[in-house]
């Protein structure tokens, strides 16, 4: 059997989505830029991805959304777009966002702390997620953008949007939220939260690899990333992705129109797999089910590495990560694990399991078989299980 | 008959690009970077691709291909690069480039004006090309970059790579080339010529939209612009997009058998219709068939407007163009007519042809006619034409 439990790295297209996407390779080829027929034969099909993204997310007609490569274009777009425009003219001086974001928000901020600007990440608490009034700690008049996480890749936790979007709009600062890990998962509305700018990435949500976007609120200034044609209305440049864009419209679409089976049907099969995994003695997961997106575990098996664990599942066929695959050619520990104050050993145990609307009950059963026999036998050959201190499920 | 000559504009995905591709949209989605077989089960392809793009350009084993979402990312990553790592420091001050280079040269060389570095733009002879030798009149030590299109979108123009890279060189500065409209048509071989950095997408030569590659001889340094993950070796973060990186390897692999197949039998196509045009009176062509892409012909039609034109070619079935896509959202004079110095009315009058592999003798038949039949009709009802000051075909 083989079961996909890795939808927080990537996902399978959905077959509509790619059949949304199909007449646009070989038949209708056209750059919508042109002014003939094979251009403008593509327009119905980008209007209506438009308007499906547009819904999807409650945007409003004045506001954009502009298409990206990915959401690591868009959130190098926002951080260096904010930099150029408010503190390399020394307006300002100061970005916050937190120690857990994906890995393009911490290097492109580290990026910007090599050319001068002062960046503040704000600690997380135990459950891996930052309580909305440390920002007002940290918060000044030289502040030009917050960017905190919609949802973390690794636990799913959900950040404080409404606070943090409150804090923000008092203040006059720029808030973008990087929403990867959200869209298709939970209700995401930009009118309901303060928000100026948002991230996203098709393939997260069962659309194609190699497209994202960048809701930019009021369709407000960014100095563009890439600069050249008049593109997207000159703000991202580049030739349409038009099979890229019509897949990520439909993806939302149906993404959205999915978001009850995610809360009830796809939350029921991660609660069987996260209450089976709970059952077996000195396992830990991360934040209660109800803060958590409905489709994350980040689980703790003590005393077996994560790498060993994702090994024997391999071999039976099922899929699983010890983090953020955006970071995973190296081998090292979870990093919110670190964040959270894991213990080191407990950091290098880091399992995740992410379901998908695709995961079926059959799967999830035979998971839970893998999972228990896996542990048995690493445990009775791990060098740290047996002479590990005591530590209780409750103790986090 | 539906007939398309726009391909500098963009290209059909050649059927068996997208036969490679499909497997993996729906089948075959892990993200490579992920240590189960969802993931691994793509690095056969992925590696094939690379080979295959490798192999293309003739690039050693020592250089750095990258994949990014377009020539406009790469020309982007390079400009701006080259600024952070040169100019920024203080080490060098100016840029190099010419006034016929694509939109996303020419935009992000004016950003980084804004922001205090020099550019100077070469002057293009009455062809439309540099003369290698102005390049001395202007590079400097403090020149960090020098950046020269391969081909010319608009005319199909050669420009001489390699005395360019030998002037570079000889001064130790940096050369650049956007080769988006050479990589396909004639043969691109970055061993045979100086260069440092290679632009290039993969739609222009039938692949898909929304995947391109920098090469990086010697893998040299360059700071990022998508800062983030390990991907492609840290110099460029995002999820690979599979299929795209697929399609472009087969694209190129095929794109590269048929340079012969370009270079005689497309060609002849070219001949064939560029001959039956200029048989029409006042109509001229930029440059000598042997100095350009063999697919390309920039034509000026005396006393008839270029959107007249495509608009009566369209009705008609006929995809042609005025000039660049790229920024063919204002209908303003072709840019290059104006740079070799056309007379503003005959700068209104470009029309751009471009065919492919896959344009047929039939379609250049019914092309040669409905042209024919569009100049008469709309010189009778030329406001200009007949009182046209008497102008020659061999007057430029």
């Amino acid at each position: 059997m083989r079961v996909y439990l890795d939808n927080n790295a990537t996902t399978m297209v959905d077959p509509k989505v790619f059949k949304a996407m199909e007449p646009f390779f070989v038949q209708m080829y056209g750059n919508p830029n042109s002014l003939h027929q094979f251009g403008s034969e593509t327009h119905p099909a980008l209007r209506c991805a438009m308007d499906q993204l547009y819904k999807g997310i409650n945007a409003k007609d004045e506001d954009d959304i502009i298409i990206t490569s990915c959401a690591t274009e868009s959130i190098n777009w926002v951080i260096k777009g904010v930099y150029h425009d408010h503190i390399l003219n020394g307006e300002k001086d100061h970005i916050i966002t937190t120690e857990v974001e994906h890995p393009a928000v911490i290097a492109a901020c580290k990026q910007l702390e090599a050319l001068g600007a002062k960046v503040t990440y704000l600690p997380v608490n135990e459950k891996g997620i930052i309580q909305a009034h440390t920002l007002r700690d940290f918060i000044t008049d030289k502040t030009a953008l917050v960017s905190v996480m919609w949802a973390n890749n690794e636990t799913g936790m959900l950040f404080p949007m409404e606070e943090i979007g409150e804090i923000c709009k008092e203040h006059g600062v720029l808030f973008h939220s990087d929403a990867t890990q959200a869209i298709g998962k939970i209700p995401v509305d930009v009118q309901a939260i303060h928000i100026d700018f948002m991230s996203f990435s098709a393939h997260k949500f069962h659309g194609p690899k190699g497209v994202g976007g960048l809701y930019i609120k009021d369709s407000q200034p960014l100095t563009s990333l890439l600069h050249g044609g008049e593109h997207m209305g000159g703000r991202r440049s580049g030739t349409l992705n038009v099979p890229g864009i019509v897949g990520m419209g439909m993806a939302m679409q149906i993404a959205v129109e999915n978001l009850d089976f995610e809360k009830n049907n796809v939350r029921k099969l991660r609660d069987k797999l996260e209450d089976a995994i709970l059952e077996i003695p000195d396992t830990f997961v991360v934040g209660t089910k109800e803060e958590r997106t409905p489709n994350t575990i980040l689980v703790s098996v003590k005393g077996i590495e994560g790498e060993a664990m994702l090994w024997d599942l391999n071999k039976n066929g099922i899929a699983a990560s010890t983090g953020s695959a955006c970071a995973s050619e190296d081998l090292e520990s979870n990093p919110v694990m670190e964040a959270i104050g894991a213990e080191a050993d407990l950091a290098h145990t880091a399992l995740r399991l992410s379901l998908s609307r695709f995961t079926t009950e059959d799967e999830i059963d035979y998971t839970i078989e893998v999972l228990k026999q896996a542990v048995q036998r690493l445990r009775a050959i791990s060098s740290t299980y047996s002479y590990a201190p005591s530590w209780h499920k409750s103790g986090l």
